[in-house]
């Protein structure tokens, strides 16, 4: 049994048949029309998802799709970043259904990247899990027995806007002030080591470099963020934190830092809980909305 | 149709009679024999239990307990402070369920005030609600439809332990530095107080004096407080906040500054969830735990 997945991100479609074990049929990619619109991005899904039907003989029982942007209960666009211009508004889940002829399961593609860990990849076999995304922003996901909360208005799981312990008056990409993922994020570990520095770098350079400034900044901005999740944990107390995205693909000088503040903020039994590196990678939100279609 | 309903707290015992809509037949309340262990409690227990069901004709369908500490999936007691000598480690459900001949559903007290507000207090009618309690120390409780989330190890909602964004150097009860409840719970605003002025009062005197210095002690508690359930609610997304417990008893002096605190830091649409006072006072916890038992 396959579902029809589909994953709408900022600058490419996926499209493909996926299984319960996570297994991908017919992957396609194509570029996403971003600046084009509502109806220019709907055309370029709905182009990839019929080409990766007829890439395989398979029929799909379902469609799930992971996008950009917040999703409505009723799996329209509630809001979006002008990265995706027009999205807003999209009737995404009714317009695929009509389209495509298949039940339609919408998520955010946070959401869905964190289902898919939940399911089959570092989360597996735990009841719940808080799935940490760390990039450009810095985005999560709560899953349950199975399933991912959207929260009352699609946004649960943001924990990169709770309160940093670092108070530098930083703006946040929300805007408000001292987010943490204002002093964690991929953008704001670069900015701080220009800052101290003088030097322009990306995050892979500046961890390469490896210099005492270079994990200085990055040993900060984790420890800011682990006092934060640990923190977040005891509020959600899921069973296993699950650390992904690119910013934690620089590895132990992120990741040791990050799971000390977590360990530090502990309330009583969470301290055991484990924290563990994302097993998926740019597949994840494409499985993630399989399985929520396979549901 | 009425459960039995039983409150267990540091210092005294409810038990009555609950129904659906929150009204309690044969109150009875006795003292808690804290600090004479586990046994003695459960004999407490069951005598106010037992005087709750002869006191009215009625027959409960099942029993509902709310209790302080720390409840595990089974229903015994996880962890408790020190308040209950002995308690951690009491079968509580099965110890109940046996001399009862009743099915017997236990919560943690803050969670079983939580499931009242949200069922029939200042949440009802809302999808999902974080109830806040803010007294000697700060809990709460995250509920969705209906059903208040325990979390993996019973202790989901404990909003006083995420980092506070003052960074003074404060020890929490839980022994981590710099948790929001170091600075916003009751004994934290009389310390805070007593370590400005030299005068040594208790909240409700400082509230009622309402001199610059207490009206700041007070507001910049609050606006900790404000900006920790602000980030929080961003993570758990609920669609309404509810405060209550002592604390928030002092009215807008308190209240004001929180429900700034909370706008402050929220994204995107829960910018427009309501913040309101809790409705139920002292009889919440029996109450919840009374729907508990007959959800």
């Amino acid at each position: 049994m396959q579902a029809l997945a589909i994953d709408i991100g900022g600058t490419k479609i996926l499209a493909g048949l996926v299984a319960a074990d996570g297994t991908i049929d017919g992957l396609v990619e194509v570029p996403t029309p971003a600046r084009e619109g509502s109806g220019a991005i709907l055309d370029a899904v709905l182009a990839a998802a019929r080409a990766a039907r007829a890439a395989t003989s398979a029929r799909p029982v379902a469609c799930g799709v992971g996008t950009a942007g917040v999703v409505a209960p009723d799996g329209s666009i509630a809001s979006a970043t002008d990265l995706l211009r027009g999205w807003a508004g999209t009737p995404l889940r009714a317009a695929l259904a009509a389209e495509l002829g298949l039940e339609v399961r919408v998520l955010n593609d946070v959401h869905a990247t964190g289902l898919c860990e939940a399911l089959l990849g570092a989360a597996r076999g735990h009841g719940s899990a808080l799935v940490v995304a760390v990039g450009t922003g810095i985005g999560g996901a709560i899953v349950r027995n199975g399933m991912v909360e959207q929260g009352a208005h699609g946004i649960a799981g943001a924990i990169g806007h709770l309160p940093a312990p670092l108070r530098q008056g930083r703006i946040c990409s929300c805007g408000v002030l001292d987010h943490v993922e204002a002093y964690a994020s991929g953008p704001a570990l670069e900015a701080e080591y220009r800052r101290r520095t003088g030097r322009p770098r990306g995050l892979r350079a500046i961890a390469a470099a490896g210099e005492a400034e270079a994990r200085a900044v990055i040993a900060e901005g984790a420890a800011a963020l682990g006092a934060v999740i640990g923190g977040a944990n005891n509020l959600v107390d899921t069973s296993v934190i699950v650390i992904g995205g690119g910013v934690a693909g620089i590895g132990e000088a992120f990741l040791a830092p990050l799971r000390a503040g977590i360990a530090a903020e502990a309330l009583g039994a969470t301290r055991a809980v484990p924290v563990v590196p994302a097993r998926f990678g740019a597949r994840a939100c494409l499985v993630g909305a399989g399985l929520l279609a396979l549901a």
